[in-house]
């Protein structure tokens, strides 16, 4: 056998605990290498942070640097690192070969020696770098342009995952599994008290919302919300908004009447009725202006100055005015809003929580209500402490979300 | 090609609304057979009673009997019909061949010339008839005695399927879809109202109860439903009955704390430590008067002396002492309760609805709650408009129930 | 009691076995009108079409008006009809209010005393007619520019809703229940059928897949169905395309190795790089072309000249170059490819799947295939007989399908 | 502040990997108590034993208690240990208070200073000890006599959780997420690896099926693992061997035609009059002697001596008479198949599934095949790495099975 290849790296904090340790010694194994622990400190109580010097050995040079780039999103670094590499990009709208991909995680930069947080953090992009080599942020692949300095690699990089807290919150308890059977008592207050700590920090809560909102009869119960402070932007379809109108202006949803729960006559009509009736009047706040438009969750965001985005899908009806129809421009509006957000409701939409998913760091709480366990396994499947799953059902939960935040 | 085999059938009643003259036609050609329809009265008015008789081709005998005896179940009888013919059965717990099947829709038999109401109305059983011939009911095949009088075959015997009525209330309205995305508040008001209508009339509630109502908190209001009287039978298993318990000795439910959220030390033996107490007492009336017991479901059920049936299944633990660990034993200890019931209430349970479901004649309301559509689509399967499928989460819309049902 | 407002209809076709009557009568009463049937000729054989005129009865003119609206749809037309009533549009991208609103039935306006098809049959569309009066075709709101002559109202059209054939055939009988408990060999026996039908008939088939059909390992199906000529045009969106490439450049499919199962190293970040990769070659087109793509989905495509039409979403990630990002320009798109299709095979898609079952016509037969119930039940509440559910597992049921197609 | 209680445990094993470290100091910290590591030792290898002693500090005696039991089942075992407690039985049927409730790990009780592994080792029950001390075992709780000698609490008891290797095989890698976007082909080449596996080892399959096995027409496919020598016991219920033997009578399942696809005459009787055939005859084994069952599962079953437990459950129509309608006793005879067993494959049943997964000790290996996401993660909720759980449909999964297996 020939001398394996092999590479020191550190980790730091709350390894143990946050089960980062086992998970680096997993990757190593897993993928058909090995490790030596060099040195180990781990801290003696639950409030200390532990140290952890690896030794990892692979059989060629390129299982080793995949493992190193592995390990790297769990805060592994090399424990003899460099400045960041950086290469200009040399055409628009995408990275050079072998950029640095990143993570939901607060991520730091080596320049010039020094360590620099690295700002926007968001999943799944670049990261770009200042001119003067002072600053680095995340950059989204399409909003590359040529020049630009990009980070490469791995080295001169380090990464910080969420370490664990003592559960004593919900929010740590409930992040791993999802089910339908849980205290529902329970989870509805530590939402509650999430929401509420939010606002008391100055900080925004988006909300995300599928059209089942307004077909389950929650339209009013967010008006609630949005009445109360709860509730800063909006993220949404053509849909949520679309039914929402319908509600205000046939008094039905997808053609059922909220109030006898019978569909309507002409009922499937209605929500393209709706459309062509915003469309004619050029947009949402005009309607309002206007005074056609007189209830709902959408009059309320206009009448409050709630932002909304309005992102639109392949499959719109319509659509309306206010749906931006190309969805890179959709992103970027909702990327605005991002900064300042402490927490985030997503409630019965699949395609637009994943979406809002992908751009918020990972230290801002999601809590991800759908009455389908796949689709808030999916959400969840991406993040780690940061979001909670309720399966449940929008109306009934809403309205036990809305009494406990009304309790003072 | 030869001459076809025909017969002559009749249907009475709203055959056009109901759908149940374009069922039986379908039945025909879908089979193979033709039909020609010899003579039709449509109501005038949607009050109207309808009649259609048709003459059934088939090209072989058998064909024809089967057709025949699958157009039966819809009504559809050989205008010039005869007595039942009955054949003792020849060994006990099972029927002669060729014994007639029954459904769970109202059913007649001709004796002596005349037709007479089948009693005990049930599916999948046989006829049994007295020594004189002048009264029927249904029979398990369990239940089958050597020498009882068993209805054979077709001839002789009327079904009587469910006709619609204007659909104006949600039952009618609710009955077919199922889905997540329907308006919650409003079929909350009208299984209020049901289940209102239900007590005025003198009839019976029962409530089919799955471990997830326990779970998910919503226990406490099962004791508001039965303190109502809004609940006069409880059908369930050993593990909603030991979570009910758990929680009241220990504060858990599957070792998961209702107040807290958080599972609690030992949880997981919480459900086991609970049985071996309630079998240590011998019963649960006997943990209740030595003042073990002390709250939840099953002690206000023997408090206020609601008679419950708890059925084995191959998944217990323990069990308790008051399971039934014969299934069959238990199916007749449900049984007993069936007479004098209009409407029942199942709630996040997929064994014990269906085992229930399958007792209950098709006249008995049925609203089947729970947060998988497949038990909903499950449930309604079986039944036609009598059962109402809500895709929702047991806690709150027990919450909601509760505060409807509180409303005067 | 003042005297009801009344107009007659009539209806023409199977109008019995297809439930056409009976569902037109139930709206008439669940809205609170009634009604009178003047007049009835049931076909006396199963071929024979059927003939009803019925006087509906509203207590208000409005209702009335309601109701005709409502079973309009089903093909109640007026006794009495005149031409359909055109405006000009008044402004762009909006129809004029009270504009007639599609369904995906066949349908006829009437011209100068002539009923003439309408072209480009789509539902939830407005009708144009050309400048001479002569040619009626649907159109997107929009679409539509000042000065397009839309159909307003409801007379002068008449709809054809799609009448039963005798179920002898899967597709009638599979197209009601959706449900994991259907026998599968006859399933994909049919779906092969059906599609060597539309084959031999020099029809298109369109396939709309999602990314889950590459992470179970079926995209070589998929090649397979290309090859053999059973794909003529692929709508699909980033996911697919980029998993489907990610899978020939690394071998991975979401980082996870088809070969092994296991996750491989820097795995999450491969489709990131596939799409970088792929924009920087500037297309799909171009990676082939230039020897980089040299297998899978996409590739097959670009040999066999299969064109594809990828629609962007709100949470893709980059996204590849050839997606269009604009959600109405990638629908143009799809509705290009839509005249003389056949059948359409939709896998593991929601959001493409209704997207493009809003464009179908009715006649056009669908399969969707789908592991989530509920998806399938969404596809199949917009169709009627047109659409078959499967609930099924992609790659299982694809290696089925190919090896149905496979024999002679 | 008073003095915390204090109590020193031992860990050893894989504690790093396996996760059982930072799953002990999570329970302590969670629970409000602190933890001082007094001592570790970590393999420097992944091979290596690592060990921890761990200083426990409570506020209160009782939640130490109630800590070190809950840690107690991650193996974690006071310093000063002594012989476990002994309490004999005082009276039938029921533990005294205090017994120790088992784990499905392997255990050990401490009985005159010596370790002595526990026999028939099985989650929620108690260990019973020999008279003479030498000996224990597991005991169902209805199994207890007035007398036997039950281990009390938790000293002088030590539990040895499943430890991790390598995840180099697929059974490690996808115990954890249940998810029907997997990689086919490789889980089918897994599993069929290990029956491979577990056939050359001498140890037995268990097969536990539901009756969607049968609808969905994979009930030949059953029939060839049989053939093959890949089962050995089969547990399932009345509907399994119901519609298997309606099969085979009628060629029907639940009425439907799995040539056709169609639903035959009388097709929702089939199976009660199947049910009736059988109890005619007595039992499955004189239906296939006397000539009247000649193929399907049961009738391989029969032929090849192949022993079945058909367990009843309240929801069974009839059932067969070879059904075991008290579910105790149906418990215990399939406690009579667990020794020897290396593998079970479960299909499409939720309710034996679990029965059965109660009964295997953590050792043996479980496929758990389901197209219902939610049946799947209650089956892995209980185990650990020993269930691999499969989103997939019945038919397609077990024709790629056998497939596999043919292959030499």
């Amino acid at each position: 056998m020939t001398h394996p290849i092999v590479e020191e790296v550190e980790l730091h904090g709350h390894i143990i605990d946050s089960l980062i340790l086992p998970k680096v010694l997993d990757e190593i194994t897993t993928r058909g290498a090995s490790y030596v622990l060099k040195e180990i400190r781990l801290g003696q109580r639950a409030s200390d942070p532990s140290y952890a010097r690896i030794e990892v050995q692979a059989p060629t040079a390129e299982l080793l640097d995949d493992i190193l780039d592995q390990i790297h999103d769990h805060g592994a670094v090399p424990v003899h690192d460099r400045d960041c590499q950086i290469t200009p990009a040399d055409r628009n709208g995408c990275f050079p070969d072998g950029f640095y991909c990143s993570t939901n995680f607060r991520t730091q930069v080596r320049l010039g020696e020094e360590w620099i947080d690295v700002e926007d953090q968001e999943m799944d992009c670049g990261i770009v770098v200042d001119s003067e080599g002072l600053a680095a942020r995340c950059i989204a692949m399409t909003a590359v342009t040529t020049g630009d300095r990009i980070v490469m690699g791995r080295h001169g990089i380090r990464v910080f995952p969420t370490e664990m807290q003592a559960r004593t919150e919900l929010f740590e308890f409930m992040a791993s599994p999802v089910s339908s059977e849980k205290p529902k008592g329970v989870t509805v207050r530590e939402i509650a008290a999430a929401m509420k700590k939010t606002r008391a920090a100055g900080e925004k809560i988006i909300a995300v919302l599928g059209p089942a909102v307004v077909h389950t009869g929650a339209g009013e119960l967010i008006v609630e919300l949005l009445k109360m402070g709860y509730l800063q932007v909006l993220f949404a379809g053509n849909a949520l908004a679309t039914h929402d109108m319908e509600q205000s202006l046939y008094g039905t949803s997808l053609g059922v009447s909220l109030e006898r729960g019978l569909p309507a006559a002409e009922g499937h009509e209605h929500h393209l009725r709706t459309i062509n009736t915003i469309r004619r009047y050029g947009s949402i706040q005009a309607a309002v202006d206007q005074g056609k438009l007189t209830s709902g969750i959408m009059f309320e965001c206009v009448k409050h100055h709630i932002p909304f985005v309005l992102a639109g899908s392949i499959r719109d009806d319509g659509p309306l005015p206010d749906v931006i129809t190309d969805v890179l421009v959709a992103q970027n509006e909702m990327r605005k809003h991002v900064p300042g957000t402490g927490f985030c409701l997503m409630i019965a939409s699949t395609l637009h929580s994943i979406a809002v998913g992908n751009l918020l760091p990972a230290w801002v709480k999601v809590a991800c209500v759908d009455i389908n366990p796949s689709t808030v396994t999916k959400l969840m499947d991406r993040g780690s402490t940061q979001t909670i799953g309720i399966v449940s059902d929008a109306e009934p939960f809403l309205r036990s979300l809305v009494n406990e935040l009304m309790k003072t």
